[in-house]
């Protein structure tokens, strides 16, 4: 049993350690790491172990060790000197790497190279030779600028994807050491950061995914599910609305094992953080529901790190900020404690004065053979880690054999078979309805069969209608359910998702709020798209339609600003068979997301509309020409096929041949071949009307020179929908009329 | 000298007055409100008016006085019976206007009503028959949904933009009653809001614009700057991390006259906000630096809330939060405190028992007769307030003679002649530079001549080079200087900045970060185009040129994320000269804000660009062609233009005509006339080839179904900006070949 499920995780782990780089480069087929079992033996005893390693390998043995961890003093098994050493060879690797780059951010890994240490070599559960071992801590460096850190903490670590030519070819063309954490470049980086604040609200994300899974999966006598989150953020990060909505969220929902470090050092970009941050970040975190604790001497107080880690992992109830007052640039004699160390190379007489100041007499790069020697514990000591996890996965197997299969859906990212005929299909006697409702009937649908979706609204569930009825709400107390209720907050609600959506390949996270509204997390949705985390957008009110609430509530330019973003699925279904294919595409597009564009009012079941049309995101459904040759093609997208199919009923009335397409998806159309867009639009047919309730931006590349696009190049308006429509014209006596025009 | 300023005055109060709607409705102009000086003595003693109407005229007469007003007691002139009967009135008119409807809030105004009545009756300032006075109170209802509170009391206070059809005609087509507050349709109303947490933001830039305006222009015997900035904000406001932003710089910048409502009803849409919103309010305001106050019984203290009032004006040096806890359609027998009162219409039934609850005798829509007497005063009030306030404004000017000429600048909005000559030109021999610099020449070259013009970057101000150098820090004890520091709070910055430009025509705001992270405050910039505030966002960093940072930095679809949006003007200038007239552009479109997006890196002054090419978006630089029939055109933007030149150049040498354009913005373009539209682009000629290092998405419009469009459609890397631009094929050579594919 243990093998099998092993194998099972495996194809998980192959089929996410790929990194993008690793298709286009020969050399990286052979980096691919599958955990090493040989030779450990999977039952080893902890206490054993922990004499060598110290709690690291403790803290996986269940409950009642970590209570107690918990509160124990942090055996130091290393003396002063080498710690300083390694904290050293941290901070060199990334003054050199930028140096050779002559480009980066010196000052950040510098200053946090102490704590960096400490996580690493002696707090977190990881396998530097498996990145996507599923029980592994997770580590967010929200300060993305300061990923020097970062990859040279992986590279000590031992992982395969940052060696030690990568850190020579930092920020270069095709490197895996990119100029910001990119987890589909580099292993071992969980998520994208780099623009300030997304970081942290990932982190809420996997540690909310963490607390909800070990709910649902964890048994009094074996806690399956069990790691922390830790992250760094700094002063940009803290300044950042993202962050303080976030973490309200984390405060409110008691996010224990979410251990955040606050970069403090008091310098950004333009100087000392006095000019525009004098805020009482302490008093805000305990406002917001954190522990607090902060260590004054981050440089070199390394037991205080140490001791607040222990206190944070004490407070089981709250998340916990340990502010950790730093010196930027730390070392550099000339330029630590200033803006100057912050982005950009030290400049050579620089790097000579930190060598001597520091004491490193070392060529750039090298790592120290002690240093070396110390961290080669971590790469027996994750297998070990790992194995013992796939122990316990096995017994826990034996007991538990349905919960098991559904974990190992979500560890895998598998589908359930068949999970797709859950879908809902309807027929054109099928009562009208807006598509938001139809979507409601989808979500309640997959919910049952796919144990990974989970989401909710920035508070408009009843408007958006997002709620799974078979659910309760995940709050402090009842984790284990499944409807998020994440307030007025959408930008945190879309970079939450994104943690979400990265913790586990099968995890499904969705979240929903007015389209208009995209515009406050479009940050968020972009990372998405970058970052390949699956999320399903479900974004209400899509239109002019909404009517009432006025411009400020009517989405215009959304689709046209969506449809030029890279590697997102931008879907605004038509009725119910249109919506239940958005989310059959949305839910197989596991590295691309997906924004479904609703209605809030009501619309008819039109005849033709299928599935499978969706999939092909441009497809004819109804046609009375022949040989490929229609007089006029009419071309919609949701709320507006009707409209199209309106016009098209009409002008065929009047003896035209009309073909009638929906074009749910400008992406998926774009995918299909040459040959299948000839035969939903063939070249010789210039004679083409596009209706759309929003921007005509775009829409010349789909109706041509000679085509005409019908839609709104200017704000919306407050009155009843029905009145909008016609005041803007977004009839089918526009269409007809600008049919003849183009005939 | 007091005449020749009102009539300046009167000016700006004409260009500003007429509403959107005016423009289309016939019945209009006879409600342009012009202030009626006649018959009121511009000198009366505010000592006897006070004896009248209370301290609302104390409160103008200069420091002394404002000092010892803010420690009295509140006089209270009317009877708790007729305070409570105006409340009432309120509360019905939002209830008929919203029951009319079958659409809207009730909820909101119900709960606030006594607040408003407060504020409206008894403490702010202002001229109901000149909305556009420039010393009144602003009043912000951040919490826009519940605007049927504040038409309510503009009506009862008697301005002329909302009479009784008015409130009739709530949420219909054409109405000046639009579904949330929008300053473009109903003077009286000062931003636009109903995005929540953007009002709070417009407040506290309009704070800031108070501010500063006081510190350049008051003397210490005249306060000619001197009025308090009102907020209400809700839970939702309070959620969105952009009040975060805005409240932790209104705390470091101690906007004292700051003074915001916190109407804290525990009721958001999914319900009660303990589901999502846990965190201690008060304790996060006291982080940020704010005063607090906890009003706890808002529904009926009145006493308790003029005495936060006081005691927040009497706070100088710090903005204040009263909390407020109110009931949520106070007054509904059984739709209280629930979330069914908040977006909904009562019902017919409902209220029936809420008048029965209430003692409300009265018809819908009816103000009785002692209410409405009650409210007259404020007619009378405000134009002695105006009055008294011009007669001190002639003072000033005779004593202050070069101050009152600028600030009557900052408040008509008009221009000092010439100034446009300040811009500065550059030929081919010039220094090649980036045009974030040379946007940085322009303004510095601006501040010079143009009193109203401030602002600043989000932490990015030495990347993007937005810093005037004649001025300081614009910080809480350095008010009168200009160079605003943001902190890294970009969705922030951009709200702050539409308060700032709706404080007062004159005054110019402009504001700075990464191109890409206008994602972070896109809603802003939405809003700045909706509602007609010009602000100058300067955006550096816009492309892949960028290099090293890497994907996460660079933008790609941006450009055409803004093309896409409506009343805005998206301008990427290609060197010196366009830089210097894209600055004229953004400084002359005051009700349509514009977007520079510039480079980080250098590029050469090119032949054949110009400030007057510039402003008409689109212009021949170079052309060999004759008959205007040109082998093909080349169309490139800002970096790009010079790959265009080079392309042309090239192919000229193989004996083509080429014609090379630059289209620096595809808006302006629009607006010229077909002829000069044909003379740039004739329709005859199809071989076009476009290059941007941007999406590709719009581009079919300008290069028709036979040109191409080079650009990228995928995310960028992490790599000096050369390899990518290579990478990527923006290249020259690319150019040339498809020129040739096309011709």
């Amino acid at each position: 049993m243990a093998s099998s499920s092993s194998l099972t995780l495996s194809q998980a782990i192959l089929a996410r350690s790929i990194p993008r780089h690793a298709l286009s480069s020969s050399s990286s087929q052979d980096r691919v790491s599958l955990p090493s079992f040989s030779g450990l033996k999977s039952t080893s005893s902890s206490s054993s172990r922990s004499t060598t390693h110290r709690r690291r390998v403790a803290a996986t043995t269940g409950l009642a060790v970590r209570a107690s961890a918990a509160v124990e003093t942090l055996e130091k098994t290393t003396d002063v000197a080498l710690v300083e050493k390694s904290i050293n060879t941290i901070r060199f690797l990334a003054i050199d790497a930028v140096e050779k780059a002559n480009s980066g951010h010196p000052g950040l890994p510098m200053g946090c190279a102490p704590m960096g240490h400490i996580l690493y070599d002696e707090v977190m559960k990881y396998n530097p030779k498996n990145p996507y071992w599923f029980n592994r801590d997770r580590f967010v460096l929200s300060a993305g600028h300061g990923c020097m850190l970062q990859y040279a903490l992986l590279h000590l670590a031992g992982y395969d994807s940052v060696l030690e030519e990568d850190l020579k070819s930092f920020r270069q063309w095709g490197s895996r050491t990119p100029g910001h954490p990119e987890n589909f470049e580099t292993p071992g980086v969980e998520v994208t950061t780099g623009p300030l604040g997304q970081g942290i609200a990932n982190g809420v994300g996997l540690a909310l995914a963490e607390k909800h899974l070990a709910a649902r999966f964890n048994k009094p006598d074996c806690e399956i599910v069990d790691h922390y989150t830790y992250v760094i953020l700094g002063d940009g990060c803290q300044m950042e609305g993202i962050s303080n909505e976030v973490c309200s969220l984390a405060g409110h929902w008691g996010l224990g094992k979410l251990i955040a470090f606050y970069d403090d050092n008091h310098i950004s970009i333009d100087g000392d953080t006095a000019i525009a941050f004098t805020e009482s970040v302490d008093t805000r975190f305990e406002g917001l529901g954190w522990h607090v604790i902060w260590v004054k001497n981050g440089n070199t107080g390394y037991d205080e790190i140490r001791a607040a880690i222990e206190e944070a992992k004490a407070v089981k109830d709250k998340p916990t900020l340990i502010k950790v007052t730093t010196t930027i640039g730390y070392g550099s004699p000339n330029k630590a404690n200033s803006y100057s160390v912050h982005g950009s190379a030290l400049g050579g007489k620089e790097v000579d004065a930190t060598r001597k100041n520091l004491g490193w007499p070392y060529e750039p790069f090298h790592v120290p053979e002690d240093v070396k020697k110390h961290w080669s514990h971590l790469i027996p000591d994750g297998a070990a880690l790992e194995a013992e996890w796939n122990a316990k996965f096995a017994e826990y197997e034996k007991k538990y054999k349905e919960e098991a299969a559904e974990l190992k859906l979500i560890i895998s990212g598998e589908f359930p078979a068949g999970w797709e005929k859950a879908l809902p299909t309807y027929t054109p006697e099928s009562p009208a309805d807006a598509t938001r409702n139809l979507s409601q009937q989808c979500l309640n649908a997959l919910a049952k069969v796919l144990p990974g979706l989970l989401g909710g609204s920035a508070d408009l569930a009843s408007s958006n209608m997002t709620l799974l009825k078979m659910f309760g709400d995940f709050q402090k107390d009842t984790p284990e359910e499944r409807n998020v209720r994440f307030g007025v907050r959408e930008h945190g609600m879309g970079a939450i998702c994104n943690g979400i959506g990265l913790h586990s390949p099968g995890l499904i996270p969705y979240c929903a709020t007015f389209f208009v509204f995209t515009d406050y997390m479009r940050a968020a949705i972009r990372i998405s798209a970058l970052c390949e985390a699956g999320v399903i957008y479900v974004m209400t009110h899509d239109s002019i339609g909404l009517g009432e609430d006025g411009p400020t509530h009517q989405p215009i330019e959304h689709l046209a600003s969506f449809r030029a973003m890279p590697n997102i699925l931008m879907l605004r279904p038509a009725d119910g068979n249109e919506t239940a294919g958005a989310y059959k595409v949305a839910v197989l597009n596991r590295k691309r997301p997906s924004i479904l564009a609703l209605s809030r009012q009501k619309l008819p079941q039109l005849p033709g509309t299928s599935i499978d049309g969706v999939e092909k995101g441009g497809y004819i459904i109804s046609d009375n020409s022949s040989g490929n040759k229609p007089d006029v093609i009419l071309i919609g997208t949701g709320s507006e096929l009707e409209i199209a199919a309106k016009a098209g009923d009409e002008l065929r009335k009047e003896g035209k041949a009309v073909r009638v397409v929906s074009f749910v998806s400008w992406e998926l159309f774009d995918d299909q071949s040459d040959d299948y867009k000839e035969s939903v639009l063939p070249a010789a047919v210039t004679a083409r009307v596009s209706i759309e309730a929003g921007s005509t931006f775009g829409w010349a590349k789909i109706v041509g020179t000679k085509g005409k696009a019908i839609g709104i190049d200017r704000f919306g308006a407050s009155a009843p929908a029905g009145k909008i429509y016609k005041e803007f014209g977004i009839t089918a006596e526009a269409v007809i009329a600008a049919a003849k025009q183009v005939c």
